[in-house]
């Protein structure tokens, strides 16, 4: 064990900062500390600091008025210094079951928990995660069950006249049977990328534990990217690495929804599909509820399932093709009786009474819809319960 | 456009410091930013602070004492406070052409540069990262060449009980052949995992970029994972999001050596690989080295090309049948004439001097090697180095 020990050491040095902490012995923080009872607590070394604080979306909610309106903000609570300079906060309540994200604030710099190295990117904002297990949060962990596997795979768009990435999910099994699956487009919203419901909405996890428990269809799960003017997700491509946005051009203007037949196209050609309706599925958040909406009616012999999480219901920017006739259009989707028509927002968010309207003009029409209202906004949260509700009622 | 930018802000305010940013409209701190003449800026807001510092892999290197030897380290820049609370470090010089990691030092706190969303995990640290491009460094980043896809991929181990994940990457074009390819099993080292070479090695592009340009054979890169105490990388098992550590148990002790026939039987069973001694190339770094060492000779008619990058040559642990009789499977690998046996170390390496009597052992014997000496040590801008100046040797 000791030219074990050699090797460890040495490797430690080799990385910068890692090497003081070797060098010097030090106990490393503990951070975040899940107790028993479900209380948390957030620990940071910064024995200079005047004042360390915690932000999280799992602080207590408050409005607060801006010249944009009123909105909801979770204030940053405040860490109390303990011994050694270590900053501490426990959370007054048990966390109830959910991923939650936080950061710390240190003489108001945000920084992260270098002691916990599980960090999520949305957008340009990076914050380090946990998971208090329990209840349909064991859906986002993994467990001793098959597994499917995830992959970043390129296809060539002739529409776009570029190779694009999208991330695809096969089932548990996939690799060893001959078996052919239906399939799943899901698809991000506005700043979000191929990445984004694999990492910030622990697809391949739900899917897993959700197949596990026979309470899914097994199925291929395809989460293209649907940002035209990107060929893959920020970091990805040859413009290096560059600082993601969230406003990108030609989002919601009829490109991606007029070039989606090729990436169906594409996956039923390279993958052990249904490729039929009646085994295909497409839903998407916020940008990609409008999308799901519009290319789901533009193309009605295609999707036999739609699931409308958060949509941006008529937030396109550009007249296209794609967007004309809507009426038209959405009665003879109707007409060819789609499986399932799933709509699912928070009570909150900004997009409800849009939202609401939609649903209105569906019931006016006669359209049936299922639709699943919750707490909360326009938040990743609300997306991975919304994927977790839709899913099992696929393919069945 | 005003709906859309509703979305933008909303999308803004769900985040919570984001929340801060986009309600109090501050522009945001650019960082690192890679000037015109190859000198390069880091910042970072922390206005309160009394003295911020830069760590990082490209800062001059400087002799340390310690009661476990003399160590090369690279002291911390002090940074300079300027305007609005934003502290300032300009590189002196250019810097090479490289991926470089680092990391600010907040009143002798260690943070993340917030202003760059890439960041690296090796074993427990975050790192930022950033590429000056050109020369060798090109191959680590992304241009516009066809792109091979990247899956995490379970398989079942009947040795181990379990299933357990490994990296793969596929050729460009792959997915839309019948093309047979050759296989490179490429392994981590101590405290990595099945992410590690993909990752920190950047091995997709690298592997495009020298595909692309006729430099390497188009192959399949197999990425296992070496650690037999582990299905799958920290946080992608049932353990939870667990603390990553470098020394596990049942590492170099002969289980994965033992079981690695399992592996090739698998890639050989489920991908379209030329499944022949002659088309089998094993490498990996440090333990991995290790690993590919007593794996090639284990079974000397499975592989054709070896490398031992940094390898940790006689390291082991614990007694096996692995280890039994290394003379002999010696003699029997080298009688069976390997298409290449590729060593290759730093000089400051502290495995030089054990991979120094290795080589003369080889020449004692007159067994053929080719050897690649470099500056530095035992670090991953080495290891890349080391896949570069490999895969272009590969089924030629």
């Amino acid at each position: 064990m000791r030219r074990l020990t050699a090797i460890a050491l040495m490797a430690a040095l080799s990385s910068g900062a890692f090497a003081q902490e070797a060098l010097w012995g030090k106990a490393p923080v503990v951070s975040p500390e899940i107790h028993a009872d479900g209380t948390v607590t957030f620990r940071i070394e910064a024995a200079k600091a005047g004042k360390v604080q915690l932000t999280g979306d799992f602080l207590p909610v408050k409005q607060v008025d801006t010249p944009n309106g009123t909105f909801t903000v979770r204030p940053p609570a405040e860490m109390k210094r303990s011994a050694d300079g270590i900053w501490e906060y426990t959370t007054a309540d048990a966390l109830a079951p959910e991923l939650y994200s936080y950061s710390f604030v240190v003489d108001s710099m945000r920084t992260l928990d270098l002691a916990n190295v599980y960090v999520s990117r949305d957008v340009s904002t990076l914050n380090n995660i946990f998971i208090i297990p329990g209840e349909r949060a064991s859906l986002y962990t993994v467990h001793d069950v098959p597994h499917g596997n995830v992959a970043k795979v390129w296809y060539h768009s002739d529409a776009l006249g570029t190779d694009r990435r999208m991330t695809v999910y096969t089932p548990p099994g996939y690799d060893s049977s001959e078996t052919r699956y239906p399939v799943l487009y899901l698809l991000h919203g506005m700043g979000g990328d191929e990445n984004a419901w694999s990492e910030l909405g622990r697809t391949a996890y739900i899917l897993d534990n959700l197949i596990a428990s026979g309470k899914a269809t097994p199925m291929i799960v395809v989460m293209p990217n649907g940002n035209v003017s990107q060929t893959a997700a920020p970091g990805e491509t040859a413009d290096g690495f560059t600082v993601p946005t969230l406003q990108r051009p030609k989002t919601m203007e009829g490109t991606f929804e007029a070039a989606f037949p090729e990436i169906v196209s594409y996956v039923d050609r390279t993958y052990r599909t249904i490729p039929e309706k009646h085994s295909r599925a497409i839903a998407g958040l916020s940008m990609g509820g409008f999308h799901s909406l519009h290319i789901s009616k533009q193309y009605p012999d295609v999707f036999d399932y739609i699931g409308l999480f958060s949509a941006a219901i008529d937030h396109y920017t550009e007249h296209s093709e794609v967007y004309d006739d809507f009426e038209g259009k959405l009665a003879r989707q109707f007409a060819a009786k789609p499986a399932l028509y799933w709509i699912g927002i928070g009570k909150t968010d900004f997009l409800y009474q849009s939202n609401e309207k939609f649903r209105k003009h569906l019931d006016s029409k006669g359209y049936p819809y299922t639709y699943y209202e919750n707490e909360d906004g326009h938040i990743w949260r609300n997306w991975r319960i919304y994927l977790t509700e839709f899913v099992p009622q696929l393919f069945r």
